[in-house]
């Protein structure tokens, strides 16, 4: 399984990504599954992968291997939108190759995208790269996509997340998604590639990976754990009159 | 959709279940899901239903109607397992005359129950009755179950919910994990029906249903909302050098 985030402040853009991926309960590893292109001053894209890794991996190798050439390319896309579209197209035509072999075997091939990041003069942007090629741009309304393993870290990022959170507490409450979901779910499993943005800079502000021995996460989730238990206590016990 | 939990403590057993049924998104409506046996001194069994309302409500009618009779029902059963194997057995009964009917329109017979309760001097038990008639029995490692849109409540359960956890406690962690439900899915919905019940006792220790204006459900929602704000601005801030 894998769980990301990828959220769209006004203030820049936070994206986490677990690493781990299993096919099947014996067969668990580590990939990375964020994938950032930085030129400074220029360009920041982050790509957030799920589903299946060869389909995942097929599509960036692609990316990467055609920026160096001539045609529309990850490093001379005039927009974030051009981006998702490329990435899109991308994905369709690995799963065109690859499909149909796949599918002889019924294995899932589905795969998808969430690609944040900004262009020159253009706003920084958000979008959700489904397995079919589509998308979607996150908005005000709707500032965040997951992927993944969504449900056990959603209720948090629906109770903090809006537009107007700050950078810094969008990165805690993501992280505290990370915890919840790592928690109930094995998974999706540490390190966690994490990275945020600030609008209008142009270059990656902070990219971490985040292990079992990270003492910023490890004081978070500790903080969290006991804070939790400490709201628990202050809340009003239930002795209702019949 | 719906959302039920049954928690066994040491202390007792705290049951709760949302009221919201629906079969497309524009039927809906509200369903006690809830469903209590009750007589002072000698037993308490109280049942969550889940899955298709025509067989959950089939299940429940068939086990009021026979309590009349002579046969084995549910109020000589000499034990709660003795129950669960009833419930069960009129789990098939139902399926089996309702389920080829559904089949063919493509219709999810699905249905499912937690059972909790206390019959004169056995200990308290809780037990999960799956679709197949089959159940499972709550321990000490893992008191609690829940049905239904069981993912977006489940982190705050997994991390405040031990055997060795209060009633009161366990109260409102069960509250709050409907409140992230409700707010995550709109599949589920409130009125909450709530039971406590305390160990030995043989009565109903506190039922309640809770809607859009009981106080105290507002009171804890209001003030677990404000308390993770509080948590989150005290959580410390992500500077890590590079």
């Amino acid at each position: 399984m894998t769980y990301c985030v990828g959220v769209m402040l006004d203030s820049g853009l936070v994206l986490a990504s677990d690493s781990r991926t299993n096919a099947g309960v014996d067969q668990i590893a580590n990939f990375r599954k964020m994938t950032v292109f930085e030129r400074p001053g220029d360009r920041v894209i982050a790509m957030l992968s799920s589903g299946n890794l060869a389909v995942t991996q097929g599509v960036i190798a692609l990316l990467e291997q055609r920026s160096q050439m001539n045609q529309q390319n990850i490093w001379n896309a005039a927009s974030l939108y051009d981006v998702a579209c490329l990435v899109g197209e991308t994905l369709r035509e690995v799963h065109k190759r690859d499909g149909p072999h796949l599918m002889q075997h019924h294995i899932d091939a589905s795969a998808g995208f969430i690609v944040g990041g900004q262009i020159g003069a253009e706003r920084h942007r958000l979008f959700n790269i489904y397995t079919e090629g589509n998308f979607i741009e996150a908005t005000t309304d709707t500032p965040f996509f997951q992927n993944g393993e969504v449900k056990y870290g959603k209720p948090i990022l629906d109770r903090m997340i809006s537009s107007s959170t700050g950078l810094s507490e969008a990165t805690k409450c993501v992280l505290v998604s990370f915890d919840s979901t790592i928690r109930s779910n094995i998974s999706v499993g540490l390190p966690i590639d994490l990275l945020c943005y600030e609008r209008d800079s142009l270059k990656v502000g902070l990219q971490r990976r985040l292990g079992d021995t990270d003492s910023y996460f490890g004081k978070v989730r500790d903080q969290w754990g006991a804070g939790l238990k400490r709201l628990f206590s202050e809340l009003p016990d239930p002795h209702w009159e019949d």
